[in-house]
């Protein structure tokens, strides 16, 4: 293959635990059909039309799954789950060896997307994704997509844009800085100076990508995927996300911006945001009944959740499992998942 | 049979609604194994050792159930359920004709007890029991049971107790007023005078009973039953309480004190103070897992149960439904139910 080519890497390996108990240990986040009839991941694929090839990148565990997902889709199985770095650095090594042609991936954009993730359905995203493509082709450079934020959020990392350029036609501005997940005022501060949400999403070269990741915490493993051993690269480094090990660390990251509406559905307080509320305020997936209580989110498999005279909480029953805890704690489910981990019912 | 006989008469057909979704339209309360292994209604039936012949008396939609959980007591299905005032006239007029004696049946004594309330298990029931049982006997009248009060509870009705008696060397009090459920301030009013707890359990001949009923909203079924056409007697009757229609109406009743430790069960918040709370003050019947949440009840059947940051709440899942309402609510599931109950789901 040659000439332009454009493969969507869908990152499929992740466990999104915070949504249990939805998510378990075999049934990941991206496997649900949260927001839609569909799961997270086909609703990923089918928005993966802007590009030419579509692969879904998984750990060992869920690989015999995808299929079901994403059955036109071809299948990466990485030989670990070590988080976004080391999934990315494996899979663009591989498209590169895959999809770049014999003479010279000059042409070839990998551009990633998480599967996990709520995106709104208009045009908007892939005006953003093609936008992101071209300038990734034109530049040679590592392009993310920043989401225009909607609030002062304090559980997205944001990014601060520098100078505005303009590639093949395409507007965008070099990334000033990437910031952690902010305190509420500085989200505020952050949302007032005109910052972007970092989606997660990216735009590279395999060329470009694999130099910076080459100087990176990751150049281990890029250099046995050189030498066809990606067991031992993997075995050498740590895991750590994409945006920590590499694009931080790199020296110029372009941000093009992203118009749709966007959610990492990270905890089940999200869900306030992508479903529509009854006229006490109250989100729901599953038959439920309320006697009196409001803004509160509920969700059930084949199960009937009653609530009466409580607000602000977040109900979960899926399979044999039962989830209370305010929706303003949502965030804490992590350390219940850390708790039946230790004690292996997660 | 003749001479001195005590019959037990387990009141075994309401359904408990308020502890939905324990409690279902086929699976009412006396059936649950709360607060111990085995369920309210086959301990009950333990209890009722003190007497002679243990009658459970039940509706027609439970009767083939009752045996599993009391094999070797008789069992009486009512024609209809219609609250305690016509299930005990039934039931009385039945155990007269089947354990009196054909010379009369002025030493026969039926006292009834509720299948699905807690009792401590300690002596005091059975002495309590057997004192009623002598004060009946002797003084031919209405025989009450009296708890002492632990605390201001609204949720009971109480009883004033007026002048000191004896009989058969047992001591009992006239019953001077019955008292509906209170408010607080009244509750209070109550405990400080010494009123106490209108426990539902009595004792009496068949002839005063009956007697009384004959003089209350009930005569016309106590007419047709000693015509012989008890669903004549039953349509012709409203659903009414034993207490309501013959009790607060009769010319003397006496009160005999049960030392006890008594609780309706009337709602889930009762649960407090019959299990044993672990370091942060929740109680839990089933499997569950807790995370900075204090104060809880917790209830499952086979269901992981996972409360993380809440407090004061009933959280109970079972079989297909799950239930989250306040505990200091909890008698609102009544108004739940009410719903489920419109839409054929309870």
């Amino acid at each position: 293959m040659s000439g332009e080519t454009t493969v969507a890497l869908v990152l499929a390996g992740g466990i999104g635990s915070r949504l249990y108990p939805a998510s378990r240990g075999d049934r990941p986040k991206q496997f649900l059909p949260i927001g839609g009839d569909r799961s997270l991941l086909a609703r990923t694929v089918d928005r993966a039309d802007f590009a030419d090839e579509v692969v879904v990148a998984t750990r060992p565990r869920f690989a015999d799954e995808i299929e079901e997902h994403a059955p036109d889709a071809d299948v990466l199985v990485e030989p670990d789950g070590k988080d976004t770095g080391p999934a990315l650095t494996y899979a663009t090594h591989r498209i590169r060896e895959e999809y770049g042609g014999s003479d010279g991936d000059d042409d070839l954009v990998v551009v990633t997307l998480p599967s996990d993730h709520y995106v709104g359905d208009d045009g908007a995203f892939q005006k953003a994704m093609t936008t992101g493509t071209r300038v990734a082709r034109e530049t040679g450079g590592l392009v993310t997509f920043g989401v225009t934020p909607e609030r002062p959020e304090t559980g997205y990392g944001y990014i601060e844009p520098g100078t505005k350029r303009e590639a093949a036609g395409e507007a965008f501005h070099d990334v000033a800085r990437f910031h952690e997940k902010p305190d509420a005022e500085s989200a505020r501060e952050y949302v007032d100076a005109g910052y972007r949400w970092n989606s997660g999403m990216f735009a590279w070269t395999p060329e470009a990508f694999l130099a910076a990741a080459a100087d990176s915490p990751l150049a281990p493993l890029v250099e046995a995927l050189d030498d066809g051993d990606p067991e031992a690269g993997f075995a050498a480094v740590d895991p750590v996300s994409v945006d920590y090990a590499v694009l931080e660390r790199a020296a110029t990251v372009a941000v093009v911006d992203a118009a749709f509406a966007w959610d990492d559905l990270g905890s089940w307080d999200a869900l306030d945001r992508v479903l529509a509320p009854d006229g006490d305020g109250n989100v729901a997936i599953g038959d439920h009944r309320t006697v009196d209580a409001a803004d509160n989110v509920v969700v059930s498999d084949d199960k009937h959740v009653s609530l009466v005279g409580v607000s602000g909480l977040a109900v979960v029953a899926y399979d044999d499992r039962v989830l209370v805890v305010p929706k303003g704690e949502a965030q804490r489910v992590r350390e219940l998942v850390a708790l039946l981990e230790e004690e292996g019912s997660f």
